[in-house]
């Protein structure tokens, strides 16, 4: 029996997970977001800003996926959503079945958008389906704008590209235009929303989108 | 047979891959490196600045690991360095069997320093060892001085850490004796370097100490 497939065998009993998730996440008319990135682009960051705009018009739960730790469960609970942990202890992305474990934890009817954020990896939880409606993946403008071509599944899997840290151009070998020509050229329908978690700057929009595919969704 | 036991497998595998590369860069008495990080931390810039700065008193070799494409051997080349590309094909770490591939196509006798840029993953390289004489993990600061805490295993098992982008600690939310306190609360013998690849501040240190490991092989 090879390494490989154990592998297959492994994405197709995630997967089954992951389609359980999703008609779960259906039934509940759930929008469900996998935010992927780097360790340190910002996920959490932009998750805090999140929560404190949609305050008041989407109630948001969240999961939060670390390899060790919960500082980042901690840092979003104060800003009052509920949030599940989960721990991987050394592993390297979310599965489908750890998350299917954290929704039995979450009062679903009581929430509107579902984020997701997972192990701060550009490479390994780009396989992994978790059930989500899409996978945003965010790019922060210090990692340079030839990652998307060297990190191309990522970036092909995603439907949303955040790119974060906006307000640190001026200091940085980054051309933004460039980044996100090389996203496109990975992925073509890729939605871009240029951030900053600093400044502000891009937040309404990318919150206003959510706001609308919630809204999409219950219509 | 679990999944767990294939890992072992792999695992054990790997390592005496490993053990023959050590074996053979010994007999050459030659000093390895092993550089991992996030995507975009900085690894490449700190090898280019390193080949330019060690021209004339170092002879340097470079295995380079990309998930996709040969953009980071196009770069390196440029300074005169032999460097042979590994592209994983989506693969998230380096393995010894790879690098021993690659150590086949270069001039080991001509060799002083190899090092060896890892695919840029802050989770899974950690516990692949290739066979180098040490692991250097490098950090940017823009992400942030808790990330030893949240990914522990690549700084347990590292014994150099970079700090990288120091130039940027203005306009980040990064304090370095914080992450620098992280980083030994998981590693308390790690080495630690301040460095920033656009004002080339603390690179001749990183650089001193790259050749003092040399001499000392070689003594």
């Amino acid at each position: 029996m090879s390494v490989v497939t154990i592998e297959r065998k492994v994405l197709e009993k995630n997967d089954a997970f992951a389609a359980e998730n999703r008609r779960r996440l259906a039934e509940a008319r759930l929008f469900a977001i996998n935010v992927v990135s780097s360790p340190g682009a910002g996920k959490t960051s932009l998750l805090e800003h999140t929560i404190q705009r949609l305050d008041g018009r989407l109630r948001i739960s969240v999961v939060e996926g670390d390899v060790q730790t919960d500082l980042d469960a901690q840092r979003v609970a104060r800003y009052g959503a509920p949030v599940v942990q989960i721990v991987t202890n050394g592993g390297c992305h979310l599965e489908a079945k750890l998350v299917q474990d954290a929704l039995a934890r979450l009062d679903l009817a009581a929430t509107d958008l579902l984020v997701i954020e997972n192990v701060g990896n550009l490479v390994c939880p780009a396989n992994y389906d978790l059930g989500e409606a899409m996978k945003v993946v965010l790019l922060s403008t210090t990692e340079g704008d030839d990652k998307p071509l060297k990190y191309p599944a990522m970036f092909r899997n995603a439907s949303v590209l955040v790119v974060n840290k906006i307000d640190l151009l001026p200091y940085v070998p980054c051309d933004v235009d460039t980044l996100v020509g090389n996203a496109r050229t990975i992925n073509p329908a890729l939605r871009v929303f240029q951030v900053s978690c600093t400044t502000g700057a891009g937040l309404d929009d990318w919150c206003t989108w959510l706001a609308a595919q919630v809204t999409a969704l219950r219509a």
